[in-house]
């Protein structure tokens, strides 16, 4: 085991050059183009634009732009926003994103292969002073966990199963306090929620004995009414990643928990004989943990992925999985009072 | 998350060059020795000798060799066995440990500096076709968790807390175990068990999202009968460490859990305010969460740390601790026929 470090010598997380030109390379079809429709909906104040080479078929509907125009238009970075088959950067990719470099912007890449890995974008950054950053590396130099309360309220979004909609919701969550008055910042715990806040960790690439650490260190002291509003990351009931969850439970010491869910989804996606995990047990199983460094937590309420049902059938789901449980209910895609109650849940604010 | 890596891609845990030359240095201390003393208790089979500079004032019992002798002997390795303050390697070292690689032999170091930080040591192992080898690095290309049953018997050793005898604990039961011409191998997941093992993985220093697959790799499949007595790390109740200590009992898929506990000690090691949790509870948590990828898990006993007692006093606390709980309860150090007990309860044998 490690060390503690003493608060003093902590690093900071990740923090991004604002703000963005969206780079859609050359793209076929929308869903290669994730990242950048993420940023679009969460980060458009972020983002100045998109570019797209010659051959693309996709748009995000942001401003066309040259990298020289995003960079005039005051964008700091160019985010790589499509992923690509086999995660490395295509030949088509290199001469604009060299002259993106040129032209002043840093490079933003989650891929497989690392942007400072080719070798043309690692010597033209040299030449212009700029920076190739990959949100994958976790910051240097992180802290092992202390468990000292911190000040400030915190939500964590946990989950039946990984895949289901915990970064959506702690947005949608972060979203709907703020429209109410209420302080409230994102967190973000993977690599493309880092993209959208402009800052982060990704904890699932954090050495182990650090996790913890790496969870205090992304929300750390606030004002007493600010809200944090923390990605989740896994599930406690999964057999790879369950120690990513608890350590990122731990770290937080969350106030309040918002259990995700997809309805019909019976086993864990890619781990065939592994049954879902109740709502109920993955309420109880988080609060039971989560007591070791927050006594007070609570879970407000339950965010269902209803995308594979109709409007009519989401609607009659959510109320009597309300009635079910005694708790709120929603889907934060189809919002309405169902969220509006939730949000006043967690913020445990009457209505 | 990452994507599960196919079995016959995985690369195998760490695998040393045997048997040893301990390298004592100039330690003045025996405290600063303890890896050297574990190693001559846990591995005497693996060590050819010791080798102390002329300043040093501490010996572990073992034919004193110079390297060169010690390779004559079969050796193939020196292990550092001494620890240094500020974890350096001191200039003092410099001349003898290239002497080493010079003379044929490998060098494995678990120090904070790395032996290949080192220029000198670098060039030397280079010109000689050696390796500098440091336990605390974790294999590369680690496979995340399956949750995929395997075959043969497990064991884990789960603790209240850090640094209370989870390793010894672990080492004893294994060595009772083929005291009794049971099939029983150590796994160790700390550098210093993979030390003594002369294999294994550092957990702790393992990306957090490949902890529970790192763990599936220490004890893979095996014989039917055969166990892996595995090495614990941290504590389920442990706000640093717990995520390490989950992912360690999934991907252990363990059939049976040894608690390991300090009587006395009534708060976590340097976490003041944290209070111990109980024997009981310690149980109840590793039980219900490992249950996840074992549904047949059970907990055979308990081991006490009773160093800081007297004999009468460690031998009526045991007695009552095992009257108290309904469980074998043993000190492996002080070993007895508790020890047998705790041993054929893990077997589940008759007496």
């Amino acid at each position: 085991m490690h060390f503690a470090i003493a608060p003093d010598n902590r690093n900071d997380a990740l923090d991004l050059p604002q703000p963005y030109l969206l780079f859609l390379g050359d793209v076929a079809h929308p869903a290669f183009a994730k990242t950048a429709f993420g940023l679009r909906d969460w980060a458009r104040e972020r983002c100045v634009g998109e570019y797209a080479l010659a051959d693309a078929q996709v748009s995000v509907g942001l401003p066309p732009m040259s990298p020289r125009q995003a960079h005039a238009a005051g964008a700091r970075a160019l985010v790589i926003g499509v992923a690509n088959v086999g995660g490395v950067v295509p030949d088509s990719w290199l001469e604009p994103l060299a002259q993106a470099l040129a032209d002043g912007l840093d490079l933003i890449g989650g891929m497989h292969t690392r942007l400072s890995d080719v070798a043309l974008l690692r010597e033209q950054a040299r030449r212009h002073g700029r920076r190739l950053i990959d949100v994958r590396e976790p910051p240097p130099n992180l802290p092992t966990g202390t468990g000292r309360k911190r000040s400030g309220k915190r939500l964590l979004t946990v989950g039946t199963d990984c895949a289901l909609g915990k970064k959506y919701t702690a947005l949608a969550l972060a979203r709907s306090m703020r429209e109410l008055d209420v302080d409230a910042t994102f967190r973000a715990s993977g690599q493309t929620g880092v993209l959208i806040a402009g800052r982060g960790v990704p904890l699932d690439a954090v050495v182990a004995d650090f996790a913890a650490g790496a969870a205090e260190l992304l929300s750390p002291n606030a004002a007493p009414e600010h809200w944090d509003v923390i990605e989740g990351q896994g599930s406690l009931s999964h057999p790879a990643y369950a120690g990513v969850s608890l350590a990122l439970l731990h770290g937080s010491q969350t106030d309040v928990i918002v259990v995700c869910h997809e309805p019909g989804r019976d086993e864990l996606l890619g781990y065939p004989g592994y049954a879902l995990p109740s709502i109920e047990e993955t309420i109880d199983l988080n609060l039971r943990l989560g007591r070791r460094t927050n006594p007070a937590i609570r879970c407000a309420g339950i965010s269902l992925n209803t995308s594979q049902l109709g409007e009519a059938q989401a609607r009659a789901l959510i109320d009597s999985e309300s009635a079910r449980l005694g708790l709120p209910v929603a889907d934060p895609i189809r919002g309405g009072a169902s969220l509006q109650a939730l949000v006043r849940a967690c913020l445990n604010a009457p209505a």
